[in-house]
């Protein structure tokens, strides 16, 4: 049955699309509609050109408050010679009168004297009571015609292009626009896109979840990117995994909307009835794409005429299916992938370019900056491949660092700053390449970018919290303390949280600082003194009291990373115990960051792990406290005086902040802020 | 009665506001509001941090369609030592269950093997005819706990920081908050904006106009500029210069909204009634910033108990003015100025920053870029200068030409590529100076923009939209023939239009090509030969029929610029005519286009002018012929081949473009895009 087809290049892809969207016509912009000129027209793409149809000014406009004069009566004035004109009608002929800014020229005067460059004078030749309304007015210079008047299309003369078809209006658009005479203006008909959640382990938002249940989301974010790029979004409801339903919806969907998003359920199954469906009421044009994520994309055509023959073989009674006249016989269809990361980069790949093709505009390009990869990343060679990134600079570099390459970890593309395409071909690059990376964000914001690499503590959160009401973004990686000071030594973080115990002086950090930071001054500052310990399930099912429950057989343990503080704390404590690794169920089940190992135990994935009491606290475990440790920061000395890094150390002294860290479980803020040492 | 203060400096103006806002309690977010998630919330900006509600995945998933099974009872599996797993339970335990991609892992199963490494087997333990419903599994390589398993959590653990407040939504972020487990989400509350156009002489868009009339379209750009930066805007009727009904009109305002636009007129008069009126019921902060255009700002507060007060007393019996509780007691008023590129910087420049303040962003920063200004600027040396530029990469250069700097102009602003400011303390700069624009548009529309400097033809109006079809813009400035020469010279244009005859050879262009781009290798192409002539009102009621009637003393005339080829062919022929220029009325009255002498006709600021016919024709004028003249264009080699311009060169050979400059009155195609010459 299934219609699986080889993964095919992105350009061949579209290259399919748009040979099928030109023989059904639908290849360019779908439609227009005149609208009115307010706030709802900004965003919308003009259908045609717009051209002045009355000048602007529309007459000759007095550009300031003064009297309009003929220049030639001016002839010969001079401040020893003044001359004098009179204000009202001489022998039915004016010599000057009094026009505000905007006022329209007499049409027998050519030119305006501004009132500060008159002396007003009443009857008797005195200064007028009323400067706007004097017997006469003396002037002392004379004056160049046409001075001081906005001569009539001075901004736009009947007839000539304002702007051109295809254009985004923007607000000083639409006063351009009304300034030379419309009061509507043509825009594209904005697409129509439905978006048909399906499978059958999907929830709606809001309803209570249960093991198994995914809720539905990425019909929201289809939604928003679709109205986001100019189109008008439809979420059906979710339709479950039947392939006779599925149909329906689709089916139902073609009538009256230009483009279908038929996002399949997140299983290989699920994507089989999406490439059945496609097949069955119009053509499959394309089964996979060479691009990571989203290769499971599905490109097509529904024909119209079978999809209505399908709704009135069902005797569908609610549905009026009828093909209006002027409508395409066919319209795409796009299966989107499950995952949410893929389903997010189909919609940024595939329906923006659409969408703009059918708005008659230019499809987004972003802003794009080149950077430092801080990390190798490897890739298929066969695809495009997607890297999301954090961006920031740290001194002169503007670094890229990796993100989360899962599909299924969202998170992935709300903290990217950009994305790096690693073209078909290339199996990966190494660190410190230079790649060009698509902004997701506007460049200013990566110079108020704060990379914290290192150890993980839920305090970054918090950091990151507070910072963002001071201007400064907060982008952390976990990568465990001894990681953070690799990071420092590349040059690839302003800061990072160290709590490396060293066994032989029972002092944190320095020792490490020496061995791996040698020769770069640093400072090296308290944050708090936290209580480290096993995390185990609530009630303490299994008796779990020291770590030398670690070594029975019926504990598995879940441990923390290499070069982790927790791990060396652990490490250290293990040897003083005398238990070998070998000994303990699950050593090498490793996590990066304290809440994972809190969700590991919670989900009984592992009997206990190591961890900090804010953790514990967070998913409702227990917690058996064990040691007392210290969590500091590690600072460059270059970057300790750099402004962008001043309101951390605001954050420090705040007493608000100090108060939220204060009610956490197992913190001491004591010694926070402290400078416990300078390293040169 | 008028409360003129100085014009204060920028930053001191903010400040005033900065300071009467927090003392009457309104710097800062106004208010909050939870709303669903779906499309209308992208944009909007979160009030409070969003924090993971369930971790997601809130359980095991499994990452592939396969079978769960448990790591341990793979031990030992190799290919030539197979395993096999019953998939039914065996004394109540399970061995292996099939699971799709998503499915929950059994709680006894610790990984999943992809059903493609698996053997399904039925009972004969032959292969399986429902490979997902088999009797047993058998795999032939031992696995490693938890793969192919998306742990709990993998995306977000309960209780994470997802997104922190201040943060404006985008549709990824939508589908991260319903991922963790919310339904809603708490934004800042929208601020509300009044705006307020007054002035007798407005009439609305769409109303018939008269002379004196100005159609009123101010508060369409402010409606348009507050809802892009967040806010709610509110429109109000126009009113009329009168103070009393302008003061009912904004105390109605001031009772339920957080900010009111008080738009004046054009004249000096109209802002000291916005004055007046903001003294009257509340605080004038500041009347006058030094900045350029748009000094005439007021800033004010509004105190809502007089405005209560006022309404009561004139007891307006449709409005129920009431303060709410938790309202503050006043509200700002912006005075804006009434000449349209003022209002549209005093939107961008004020009521930005204020409603990114109470919606708890970052205000906007545009993309900034570095480029060189094309000709000398000066600044009155008080202000903050805002000058409006043109902006495009002409070979490796970025320049940024200036543009109309009338403040009435709002084609300056339509056709703004970005603003350069020129600070108080300079008084301008020289040409070549680079400069730093804050952009309008995506920098990547400056690397698809055609700059065309030179004479100027209605032509390339139609140009410019056909280019707009191709993915190109065209930036044009008009500055005559030779000016485009120079410009070409100095490296500033991409091509020029130019019909300079040489009185001595009778040839167009070759001449001056050679004297002014001495070694820089052009080619000259054809683009038409048109019609020039003498433009006349409709019925030519003066009878003037050729140039000999120029010196007639009831004849005024409206001549182009110097250096303007039609400038050239007038001075050629008025000397083979024994013409002096004194003898001409009106020689020294210049204008810089065919429309705008077409305007000058139409409008009766002068009886004639020399243009060409399409001019005429736009403006319902006559036209009496004089002369054919060839209108080329001169374009280095350098950009003949580039690939920037290569649609330019489409479209001269475009049956559709043909056709359109065909039907235009004037306009020889016969020999259009054929080459003239190249000059090495």
């Amino acid at each position: 049955m299934s219609v699986y087809l080889h993964d095919i290049p992105l350009q061949e892809a579209f290259s399919r699309l748009e040979a099928a969207l030109r023989a059904s016509g639908c290849w360019g912009v779908l439609g227009s509609e005149a609208i009115g000129l307010d706030e709802h027209a900004v965003g919308r793409v003009l259908s045609e050109a717009v051209w002045a149809k009355i000048s602007s000014p529309h007459y000759h406009a007095s550009a300031m408050d003064g009297f309009a004069v003929r220049a030639a009566d001016t002839a010969g004035a001079m401040p020893s010679h003044p001359v004098s004109l009179a204000c009202r009608t001489v022998g039915g002929e004016f010599s000057a009168i009094y026009v505000d800014t905007g006022d329209p020229l007499p049409v027998w005067a050519n030119v305006v004297i501004p009132i500060e460059n008159v002396e007003p004078l009443d009857e008797q030749g005195a200064p007028a009571p009323d400067p706007r309304h004097p017997n006469a007015i003396r002037i002392r210079a004379s004056v160049v015609p046409w001075s001081h008047v906005r001569p009539m299309g001075e901004d736009m003369v009947a007839t000539e292009l304002v702007l051109p078809a295809g254009h985004t209006l923007r607000p000083v658009d639409l006063g351009a626009i009304a300034a030379c005479g419309h009061s509507q203006v043509r825009v594209a008909r904005q697409p129509k896109v439905a978006i048909l959640p399906t499978g059958t382990e999907l929830v709606t938002v809001g309803q209570p979840v249960k093991t198994g249940d995914i809720i539905e989301f990425n019909s929201i974010v289809l939604a928003a990117q679709v109205a986001t790029w100019g189109g008008l979004a439809e979420r059906f409801p979710i339709t479950r995994d039947d392939l006779n339903e599925i149909s329906s919806r689709v089916a139902e969907a073609a009538m009256d909307h230009d483009l279908v998003l038929l996002n399949a359920g997140s299983s290989a199954g699920s994507e089989d009835f999406s490439a059945q469906v496609v097949s069955s009421l119009g053509e499959l044009l394309v089964h996979g794409v060479a691009v990571r994520p989203g290769h499971p994309v599905i490109l097509g055509l529904i024909d119209r005429h079978k999809a209505q023959s399908l709704l009135k073989a069902a005797g569908s009674v609610d549905v009026q299916p009828s093909i209006n006249p002027g409508q395409s016989s066919s319209i795409p269809v796009i299966g989107v992938p499950g995952y949410p990361v893929s389903a997010a980069l189909t919609g940024e790949i595939f329906v923006e370019s659409l969408l703009a093709r059918w708005l008659g505009r230019q499809p987004a390009e972003p802003v794009q900056v080149s950077a430092a990869l801080t990390r190798k990343v490897t890739s298929p060679p066969g695809d495009d491949d997607y890297l999301r990134v954090a961006v920031g600079r740290v001194g002169t570099k503007l670094l890229a660092a990796p993100l989360s390459r899962g599909s299924g970890v969202i998170t992935s593309l709300v903290r990217a700053d950009g994305i790096v395409i690693l073209p078909r071909g290339s199996q990966g690059m190494p660190a410190g390449t230079q790649v060009k990376v698509r902004l997701y964000r506007p460049p200013s914001d990566l110079e108020r970018t704060i990379f914290a690499i290192g150890s993980h503590d839920m305090i970054l959160d918090v950091i990151a919290q507070f910072l963002a009401e001071r201007g400064r973004r907060l982008a952390s990686a976990n990568v465990g303390s001894l990681g953070g000071l690799v990071a420092l030594r590349r040059g690839e973080a302003h800061l990072a949280g160290s709590h490396l115990l060293d066994p032989a002086t029972g002092e944190y950090n320095l020792s490490y600082i020496r061995q791996y930071l040698p020769g770069v001054p640093v400072k090296l500052l308290a944050l708090v003194d936290r209580l480290q310990g096993l995390l185990v399930l609530k009630g303490n099912p299994q008796r779990i009291l020291s770590l030398q429950d670690l070594s029975r057989p019926d504990v598995t343990f879940v441990n923390r990373q290499r070069g982790a503080g927790t791990r060396v704390l652990l490490d250290y404590q293990l040897n003083l115990l005398g238990i070998a690794p070998e000994a303990v169920n699950g050593y090498n089940q490793e996590e990066y960051t304290h809440l994972a190992v809190a969700a590991a135990v919670a989900s009984q994935r592992a009997s206990c792990g190591l961890g900090i009491a804010a953790a514990a606290h967070a998913l409702s475990l227990d917690f058996i406290p064990l040691f007392q440790e210290h969590y500091e920061l590690v600072i460059p000395a270059e970057f300790y005086e750099e402004p962008l890094l001043s309101p951390f150390f605001d954050i420090l002294a705040d007493v608000k902040f100090r108060q939220a860290i204060a009610v956490l479980p197992g913190y001491d803020i004591s010694r926070m802020g402290m400078l416990i040492a300078e390293v040169s």
